[in-house]
């Protein structure tokens, strides 16, 4: 896959044949029709962004159902691709409704991911002329491999986040708290474009920088603390997400060494991740380099996770991972060193896996940058 | 109830007598425990704040499961309110290990509106040596009375919020995206010590502010728009949840026209609404007042909704809500006029229902404000 760096604003609507892909997989398994209850899938089939709906695909039939909020928001969205219904009172009325209405239902499959045990017994009980199957990732298969126009996005999402941290670094001083950097932070995201912040950003500092969860908190940076930045963009629903971990002030030869063995992991496994290999296997690329350098009990989480529409999604890069990574697959790569009390580094890039080989979206510098 | 406006960096401790209310829950409903899987319920029990938990609580223990990523973040949160357990790989192992080795466990409940149907899956196979009872709100029905300490908090998160709405509206000009102004506001709410963003921020200018659930966009703001702003702050993990609706420039005959009724129906229901009132009469007060003014068609949502640990949350304020309102819940009083194509107006306010009656803890003014 050659990257076509220049804006592109006209993508090919994919969402016909989106749909027949998942049409021929409700006929592999023997059913019906399928009602989608997960945001990110449905989006994917129909364009539709708002966060209310139900949808119902069958071989003959494409509804969506929503409420009154999203009337004028819907059908600009949808467009032709589904028939949408507006309900007044509850999405579970409406889609009693539209399934009452399709000749030849029986068997109905609904995403066992994304059904919480209460509306599962709606179905089973307002539901049940109908037989229930549950389905698993029968969409998130198809969203693994992102298309041109899916990649574009990501892309468009990565120079956000990048520009963005090229505006925030030299704003940075010691004395600043992590809420504050943050506040910077999201500020430029939101100067370059970014229509929201996928996940909470981290920004963490000193031995904060040693938790691999750690949010944002009011303690404030002092020199020579590790600075960690976690954080994502958002263009068109498809998200970014990088890290890079600076030093405010100068760097100790400890934070030097440390540093250096995750960005050769990092830069190992941006080269070495191939499409076809498992997850495991690519997990590996950096685990052993990290290893070797005597520092593979501080590498507790995994190598990185697929991103699209969501920010963590198929496929998985870890030990336990023993699926082979499709090509078209955008992924984070996300070696990290966490040493408890003393701080940690991670570095992050996300990759799409072309036909021929790794491709970088995330354009930042890799060397350790000391700030102020 | 009082309302002491000065900080309160000390709260009663109360998670003992929560604990001890539950448990009298789950013997009045006759189960011998509870897996709870909902994480702002967790957070209430134990103060645990991660993004990975399962909490087991029967008469005699309470018991945490999470994994190594929280290891350190826990132990600081959690205390000895309840027993950790740290699972290097799958939480629901855990649960397995840990429920085996309690004593006169057989009927158990779960949380229906927190379980997906993938985990109940696992519930009735892995764990088949249980009987599993779904329940609903056991914890949600503690959380709906707020204590003076989560008063505070939720007092501090609307501080945070108003005074971060005093920084932007003076950077606020015609020709910023609302983007931008999105990216000022957050800014200035991580100034405030905003722990994160209770929910995606709306900046809506122009026609879009007739969309009840805009985001933010790239829209350029013309003079004369109403800009309208529903944004959030989070301390201690407890949220705000401000409206306010001003307008670029000089506003129009009509926009004052508007803006008037919605301010005085937003004025009646924060001073009229009471515990013990129901949902539905609440809403009514901002209700009547719209229907009388001739607008009752463009107020489609309902008037509010619990604010805490989480950004919605019981009780409801809405013409299907034939609860009564508890004393020492926290609503918003969200009241709006949205006419497609033209604009639209909300005012909301964060208010806690005291013995005595209501008391507004979102100090800003509500008159029509013009800008630049």
């Amino acid at each position: 896959m050659t990257i076509d760096r220049r804006p592109a604003r006209v993508h090919v609507d994919r969402r016909a044949e989106r749909l027949q892909a998942l049409v021929e997989g409700l006929t592999a398994a023997h059913l019906d029709g399928l009602v989608l209850t997960g945001l990110a899938n449905i989006r994917y089939l129909t364009g539709f962004s708002g966060s209310s709906a139900l949808l119902v695909v069958t071989a003959r039939d494409v509804v969506l159902i929503t409420d009154f909020r999203y009337q004028t928001q819907v059908v600009e969205e949808v467009g032709s691709i589904a028939r949408v219904s507006i309900e007044a009172s509850s999405l579970w009325t409406g889609l009693w409704q539209q399934l009452g209405a399709m000749a030849n239902l029986k068997v109905l499959g609904f995403e066992t991911a994304h059904v919480q045990h209460r509306d599962f017994q709606r179905l089973v009980e307002a539901g049940a002329r109908w037989q229930w199957r549950p389905t698993t990732d029968l969409v998130e298969t198809l969203r693994e491999r992102k298309d041109e126009g899916e990649v574009h996005l990501i892309l468009e999402a990565a120079g956000v986040a990048t520009r963005a941290l090229e505006r925030t670094l030299p704003q940075v001083r010691s004395g600043m708290s992590e809420l504050e950097v943050a506040g910077v932070l999201e500020k430029a995201l939101r100067d370059e474009g970014s229509e929201g912040f996928p996940f909470p950003s981290i920004v963490a500092s000193g031995p904060r920088s040693a938790l691999p969860h750690a949010r944002s908190s009011p303690r404030r940076i002092e020199r020579g603390d590790f600075l960690l930045m976690d954080f994502g963009a958002e263009v068109a629903g498809y998200c970014s997400d990088v890290t890079r971990t600076v030093v405010v002030g100068q760097a100790s030869t400890e934070q030097r060494e440390v540093y250096d063995v995750v960005r050769v992991a990092n830069e190992r496994a941006s080269r070495g991740v191939r499409a076809g290999m498992t997850g495991r296997d690519a997990d590996a690329i950096a685990r052993h380099y990290i290893d070797r350098a005597g520092f593979g009990e501080l590498f507790g989480h995994s190598l990185g996770h697929g991103i699209g529409l969501e920010v963590h999604e198929a496929p998985r890069l870890a030990r336990t991972a023993d699926g082979a990574l499709p090509e078209g697959a955008v992924v984070t790569i996300e070696p990290g060193i966490y040493r408890p009390g003393w701080g940690g580094v991670r570095i992050e890039d996300d990759v799409v896996l072309g036909a021929e080989g790794p491709h970088i979206l995330t354009q930042f510098p890799r060397e350790l940058l000391e700030l102020g």
